[in-house]
């Protein structure tokens, strides 16, 4: 009887034929025009999922856009492992940029071409596949697994929060592998310990009720923009410090082990500057640029208007300005709390003559972290030294990805991002690829994983 | 033989129907379509002051449109009084709004309704016909007169110092009188004493090369709207001070006896902000609304932007932001001395990690000030004392009339606003208007002011 790698190596041209087939389905979740063709992945991705013998399996309505559901449950005394992924893609646009159709799925010197390659389907295909290997090859699995995938992750997952509520006695779990991440680089393997969360402020500040002549009036009344300079710039000190009351007050602190960690991660500054087109790395004093990126919170402004703004000048004092803020969270700062404080602020430093409205925008999610010592972290990194003959970085994002801390939140279990994509495989652009080595590292890697978490999780 | 007075009484219908033909030609300067409807309106005025009497009346180039220029100058040992207006008008748009065609004026409710009818055609006309009668009625001006009409106003009068400073001695005079401005209300006269200059600043911070993600990047480079609101927020203290170095050093104090003036000028200031639309006045404590916005001057941030603008949230760490800066000046305060102090400003307090480019930009025009003991101002406000019955008031315009402080450089002569619209006037709007009554005291004044100038100017 084979092994689950055997059974993998035998079928492995069916195997691919059929990833192509689930990339030829125009699953874009953005576009409206495109809902029948989601619901055409879902039920694809069901049948393969039955195909593979995972049971119970089922497409389940959330409101939007559906997830699948299935289940292999009989390994009685090991952990639970739920597998995530998202089976929704981006758009295409702009579509003459792409060499070859999107939805026409090629393979070309060693990597899979098309939209969805990478972002997730050919990700999320590999630990179903691996399960099939395994359920064929031996009989069984050698944990207790669960797959949730959901057709919505490109819009941001609004029904699922609600979902996972409604079903958190299905979902139940000891962990979760997501399949939507990424490695570090084709020869060196990452694992991410957190992603920070965000809490969105939109500031307005409203001075005359009209655009008024700034000779006739200006020094008589407030210039709203004057005044939303001046919150603004409030916020932070001359080093970047955020200076909002009880900003940093939640943050956890850098471990040792895990500053220790991050500096093993090579940093190459005129490199990132360069790619960034920056002439300078800037930020909170005592803290390398991944620390800052990764373990720090931030108060950004991501745009700024009022007044006048056409070419050349016009004298208005301006009836209003306003301010779009971000703030980019870390354990264990509560988005709603720091949004609080941020308000707060604003209401303490509003100069008088004009009228400034702060509030809460759309987009709150929290931030993430896995503890460095975390036993299916350790598990999942000897596992990639292994594959990839080299130890991981452990890293964390300075992004947002709410669906690991909803795990955390709801169903009180750590996710580990175990996912085979590399940054430049064109994500959410034209000519979007996945690498072959890589498609293949991750099904070994799924493999031992399983088979490593059957013992280590206890 | 009539006295002048006489004669305007004598000749008001085809006089009214003069004005009313002049208002008919279209004389927009601000639109190439209607170029040579400026040049009729110039042939018109040329034609209808060698009517009046006035001598070497001839259409002269400016590079751009061209000015009228005529002159009596048989007045030997009385002063030389030039005469300023101009002949072209504003647009029309939005044209649906106008009760009456712009170009087909009418009289109704004791109004000339017409575009250029106040503003300044209606003006303009005035000494002229007022020279007209003094001419035929009793053969002779009071004083030496120079007229100089010009066509390029409403577009700042681009070729207009070049003009002034090629034919200076043609112009040579000892007073200015113009008649584009107006008086304070239908009851009430006043004067201008001065108007203040501006100049404009551009800052552009420059941060990375394109928009970035500020989730990954967010907190490791600087952003060019935390920058740019530092280097804005830098320039006033929290009372509305401009803290720029040397900001004030140059400008003339208020005499005890303007500030007197000023404060016989009666403010409300709930009207005031009502018809603002602001919740409160504000500015640079010491000083009254009016004084402010007369004597001192100003920096305000006429327009800001950088980043995402659109609806709800984009999370950028953006690649620019820019302020658009004007300075109101008052006298002594020189333009180009102030845009250095400012630029030097912005240089010392730009922050690392971006690149900060400052630039004067164009619009530049000197202050202002004919002092309140000036000889022509008393005589012009005691001829309005008798007109209207009532002391004129003695104010300063926050605004900017380049042409006054043009005359002041190039000619050395002050300017005495001597002009009947009012402000409800709708210059610039639809259904533009002129007050008969405004008009017909107009006259009466024009006459006696240059009677009185015969005596009362050596």
């Amino acid at each position: 009887m084979a092994t689950w790698e055997e059974y993998l190596d035998e079928h492995r041209d069916r195997l691919l034929s059929e990833l192509l087939e689930f990339l030829k389905i125009p699953s874009i979740s953005t576009e409206t025009d495109h809902r029948e063709d989601v619901l055409r992945a879902a039920e694809w991705l069901s049948g393969r999922m039955k195909g593979a013998g995972i049971e119970s399996v089922r497409i389940m309505p959330t409101g939007g856009h559906p997830v699948v559901y299935g289940e292999w449950l009989h390994a009685p005394g090991k952990p639970t492992v739920l597998i995530y992924g998202h089976f929704d893609t981006q758009p295409v646009d702009p579509l003459d940029q792409w060499d070859t159709p999107p939805f026409e799925p090629v393979i070309r010197d060693g990597r899979i071409y098309g939209r969805g390659a990478t972002d997730d389907k050919g990700n999320l295909f590999i630990p179903i596949i691996v399960a099939e290997a395994m359920l064929k090859a031996q009989g069984s699995l050698p944990v207790n697994v669960k797959f949730l995938f959901e057709g919505q992750e490109e819009i941001r997952s609004p029904q699922l929060p609600n979902f996972m509520s409604i079903h958190k006695g299905l979902l139940s779990c000891d962990l979760v592998l997501s399949t939507d991440g990424g490695q570090w680089e084709e020869d060196q393997p990452a694992l991410v310990l957190g992603t920070r969360g965000v809490a969105n402020v939109h500031i307005d500040v409203q001075g005359p009720g009209h655009d008024v002549h700034s000779g006739t009036y200006g020094g008589t009344i407030a210039n709203p923009i004057h005044a939303l300079v001046q919150i603004v710039d409030s916020m932070h000190d001359q080093d970047g410090r955020v200076t909002v009351d009880g900003f940093y007050d939640d943050v956890r602190p850098l471990t040792d082990e895990e500053r220790e960690l991050f500096a093993r991660v090579p940093f190459g500054e005129a490199e990132y500057l360069n790619g960034l087109g920056a002439n300078g790395v800037f930020g909170e004093p005592g803290f390398t640029t991944y620390e800052r990126a990764w373990a720090r919170p931030t108060l950004e402004v991501n745009g700024i208007g009022g007044g006048f703004q056409g070419e050349g000048h016009k004298t208005v004092l301006p009836s209003r300005a306003y301010a779009k803020i971000s703030c980019r969270l870390v354990a264990d700062q509560d988005p709603e709390k720091i949004t609080d404080l941020v308000l707060a602020h604003v209401k303490r430093v509003s100069p008088p003559g004009v009228r400034v409205t702060a509030s809460k925008s759309e987009g709150t999610a929290m931030p993430y972290l896995v503890p460095s010592t975390n036993g299916a972290l350790r598990i999942a990194g000897s596992v990639l030294e292994d594959v990839y003959e080299k130890a991981p970085y452990y890293i964390r994002m300075g992004g947002t990805i709410p669906v690991n801390a909803l795990f955390l939140e709801i169903l009180r279990v750590y996710t580990i991002v175990f996912s085979f994509g590399l940054k430049d495989e064109r994500q959410h652009s034209p000519n979007e690829f996945f690498r072959l080595s890589s498609y293949r590292r991750g099904q070994k890697a799924y493999g031992m994983l399983l088979k490593r978490l059957a013992d280590g999780l206890q």
